[in-house]
């Protein structure tokens, strides 16, 4: 018996944004059929969540065929954009360990041939390092915001910023906030409003969402 | 020992979305303060989520002074535009009990003035309602959808749509779906990708982050 | 000290559905005396959750007794009829990452005799996948229906065809649907009426009550 | 602003179960408007989960057009098969306190024309109530088992019927039982293979279900 | 049958902190009888979370022994120092549907006859507004920060002071956010060091830890 | 259609525990069958969780029949021993709010025609009080302890004294203790081997248990 | 820095219960402390929760001391009686996936010299295993109850026995069933009177609660 | 792409407490760059939740720099106080499975060069072992106090001491204890007034706590 794939090839057109794949919750020999049904029909595509051990056997199997990045676990088949347009995105994150998220959304991004500034490490436990960067922040139309913990940066960059913020809670901490439930519901209740959220840890998702409120091509 | 007001004028300037007030959990002596301020100040206000014995005492102290619409429970200080501009912006319910939060989002947008139509009871247990209105809501460039119970209509629209669904679950149903939560995961475990969502009933901030993403001033 | 085990060798006659072993929550000792115990009594036996260890394990002491599938990791002792009857169950499943919970239920129903069609990947952000199948689905009398995020697929099938719409989420997801609640909580809060769910993930389940809703011979 | 409502009286014939209004979260305007529609155009209607407040409002406006039962709390709007017809469904549950909802599945069935027997008060703590009727309880295809509390006749029936268990778990109950999640649980996890579940007081979705899986008309 | 009460007289001497009574949960033959006892032992009392309706009733049978603020639901047996000391506490909230609870703090130091300034409405949502007010609250050695929603000014303050800061977080909020348990989990996984927590809407246990910490007489 | 009633008159022969009335969740209509059916067969009930509206109502029908106790919420049917005898049993509660609850326990013992004391309000926030008390509670077979908010009580007593520990958990308490599962929790998880649980609330179940625990008639 | 150990060398004649040692949370370290600790005051200890590495590792520097029990993963320091006394309990267990909690209750009767029949796989899924042995478990004293996903066997129980039942739910499941919340809650929740609880998975507190009750020399 | 930091040097400064860095999230390719610019920025620093692989690969790149505590899991970097200073703060734990939590406290004050007493194994089952140490422990002004389980020390420990008891519950248990949320609401829901909380398992932040408390140089 086996899982069969039905590529959604019309996506893109219908809803701006194109097809992609999943990985971690896939067998291997599902993916190669997907990778192997990709090729043939000569698109490209965006696997997210890809284990390095998936990866491996894939590469294995395909020598190269993917470009493959282990910070935020995404690989992309075919060639993307030399240099990417830049975009009037910013992705903000409140700590290092937040990395895999925000640069799943700049690959998804990047994917699409939009480049974005990736601002790191600003949480609100020290205001200043957000202050020092917010005026760059503010001239950005659409912010993804990434934090873990408490998500407390969420609010204040709605206080702050005129464009709209999409906010990413990241399963990083431990006893309450193990999971990401306190970040995201940080971000659903923020006393700021016009803040919207994306599910926890969902980078790829809230880049999609960037590019549909922009209207650019996903 | 009273609670104080401290009024954030500023913010529409600064985050582009005006000073609202949360009515529900303040007392009727905090609110008659608000209102007096903000007439001294000549400014406007919305009220939201303020109960129909909270309008009437407002409303025997300044006969007049609040438009207070009672299915979306929302009042406004202050003269709103006779004919809102029409926006890029299109509401869609999934059933007839989530009218209060549809209106709240409609009322949200005409308070900054701008009309928004409102496409009501069209949840996919009779899919050919919403396919039947299809075209219309695709032409527009962010759309708030308004669902309680299982939340279905999110992923349905996600994967029809061009523009960016704000997705405003509610408290709609009885049994596991009781306060809101399972429509809320719905939307954000989404198998449509760019779907964002806020808080249960929250039909003031979609309509805020909807003017976010459009940049029009709120 | 041991971990006994007493068969309900009378179930089938009794419910319409016959004995099977959880196998996941068992030691191999276990499992090595529920098989040696069937054996000798000339019984047919169905395993369920089995994984690669348990059955390389058993394997090894019973070469070639068990017929095991790794996808629904199933293991079927003794022989199921060559080609099963065409039953009035049709499996839908909306995403790759559901096979195994889809393929669970197909190879319970194989081992009481019954074919039914496994219609796979057509999940709710691509309708289009869905609609072309439509008709297929809607001449069968029970849909099992899997799906695992937000499970919006139960609501649309619930929707659309006649027969009894039987849901089994699956634990496919991350963030707020790792699990599986929010796929079974969209089940049970469907606003289509007349849709049961099973257990997350429990293929199984959903074919007995198939059959056990079409009284033909579990 | 109002709660606008768009019937969808095609679904009997598209999926076998008949347009309903749930009427708890509606407005009694809403309820009025649904009313008259349906009265417009001749066709019948049931209305569930309505309050006795609502109904004594709605009958005001429009005395002795619905037939109301204040136990089950529902209405019915034109005029229904003065005998039904035998059904091979039989409604069974645990205690006096799940009456309501047993009683909102056998009117869900009158509804549609088929009479059940309702057989309460036969729950595990006495468990030779319910060893008396078992023979009565066999010799139907669809038994709908409402329980609160602990649920554990869900199990006990599925172990002792051949036809389909429909578990409709109630939220009587207190401490740990409030709101009927544990009768819910323990309908989904039962060691008896075969037993579906609805949403918790949903006598009725588990009489569409059944209405369902039997084909009959409904 | 009775609820007796069996005084901690001694409470203060060993712990710093005398007794005071719930009212909430007792009845008010409970109440009057704890009135009683603690007027014959000549003793002071503090009780929190007491109705209006309970106060109406006590202060019928004793008119005038309770001096009751309806805001912080508070009322105090026997008389306080006319005019507090100055205490190195501040009590800062983030918006006006906090004031219950910031007083209710407020209250319980002005019992025990220490002063604290109140600065209310002062949320991150609007972050000059706390600016405005830092040098102040830096000034003192503990912070009581009472937030519900998000939280979000938990980490800010925890960030920008080196006294301790004692959250409080309240039940004021909808959605997600409805009891509280959002902003008690955003002060638990704070991203800044050193911030400790009390139950929800919990002034009064706020102010009895602020003392212990200064080991000022309570 | 009406909520039928069928008494379980075995019980006590069965398991040592007669049948009880839960009469909360009951309407008047059914309790008065129950009360009239037990009248007519001559039998004894205890009735548990009686509002005061209940007991209003069935005293109009029937005056003097049932002796209600307002505290405990308990009537009793049918003349109990006039003095009970005294049993190995001792109710320990941790505050004055927790009446209801122990007086529950104390009342199902004295229909069966026991006595036990109820020793009140030594909750260990005080721990002197406990102590006071605890060769007395020492000399008892099986302790009831009743306790909300921690119940730190219960693993204190469980460390301190020889006999069986029954917890029963209130859900005395606010934040997040209210509904009482932290009581409850803290019983199942204490750090005292041998302590008992039973459902929030549940002085009725405990009692109960005790009798079953002695092998004394209930 | 080191983890110490304080022995309650008191416990048993304070309590009828022996100190014992959950080991799973202990470094090997701390473990070999203890037990050498033991061994030099000459006491006899039971270690529970003991993984096999840890025994392993125990073992290889103090090789024979631990009479160790890989189901039941519990471990004797110091001899037990040879043959232990006959006690009026009887441990019951729904499934075979139950034996390792159902066998630490045994071998913690054993550490305290008591003999108890263990009656295994009789869930209600097939009644009649458990109608075979009804006559045998009726005529003990206490019952351990022992079973995992949705607990039904705990109800039938108690509505059949006359002794105390003692329900130990067990992590026994998938989906809605891991980790033995809904079989924990089935026994709290149980429509028969008079069933209480232990923590789940915790044979251990079982035994020792069926020891107190009895009091028998623990 | 990277994940970038950026420290919070001046975080001593301005609120009391040091920048320090939670590893168990980190790349080891991040813990490696910011050890690297403390070094060259010649600041000293302090990590926690460090696994032991963790600190294999940063000590074989800078062999020595850090001194690793593998209990506690803390590393320093940069030397520390030879014999830090006696504090008025006491670290007082349940069990030797809280010793990594309650050694994690110690290391942080130590950091500081404070010096703190650690009194382990004192958990309420043997009150006797903690009334041994009451009077020393009531000498000091912040009591940290360290269990898992049901946390009934806390309650225990608030009502007998006047200093501040700050309570770190921890992971330490199974069922329903098991991630620690029983002890952390058992401590905010304590009957003695007083306790404040922080995160589970969180020493670090319980020892910042005690420092800001007292205003000493964290």
């Amino acid at each position: 018996m086996s899982d069969d794939f039905t590529g959604d090839w019309g996506r893109g057109a219908r809803t701006g944004i194109p097809e992609a794949v999943l990985a971690e919750t896939k067998s291997v020999a599902a993916l190669s059929r997907i990778l192997s049904e990709t090729l043939e029909r000569g698109e490209r595509m965006l696997f997210t969540r890809m284990t390095a051990a998936q990866f491996a056997a894939l590469n294995a199997a395909a020598p190269g065929a993917l470009d493959y990045d282990p910070v935020s676990r995404t690989a992309i088949l075919g060639s993307a954009p030399a240099n990417g347009l830049e975009s009037p995105i910013c992705i903000v994150s409140a700590g290092t360990s937040d990395a895999p998220v925000a640069l799943e959304a700049a690959r998804t991004l990047a994917f699409s041939g939009w480049q974005a500034p990736v601002i790191q490490d600003v949480g609100v436990a020290g205001l200043w390092r957000l202050m020092e960067k917010i005026a760059v922040i503010r001239s950005h139309s659409v912010i993804i915001a990434v934090a873990g913990m408490e998500g407390a940066l969420f609010s204040v960059l709605g206080g702050l910023v005129p464009g709209l913020v999409i906010a990413v809670p990241t399963s990083v901490g431990y006893g309450v906030s193990r999971d990401g439930h306190v970040a995201l519901h940080s971000a659903l209740a923020s006393c700021a409003p016009g803040i919207v959220a994306v599910n926890i840890d969902n980078g790829f998702g809230a880049a999609c969402a960037a590019m549909k409120a922009l209207r650019i091509q996903g």
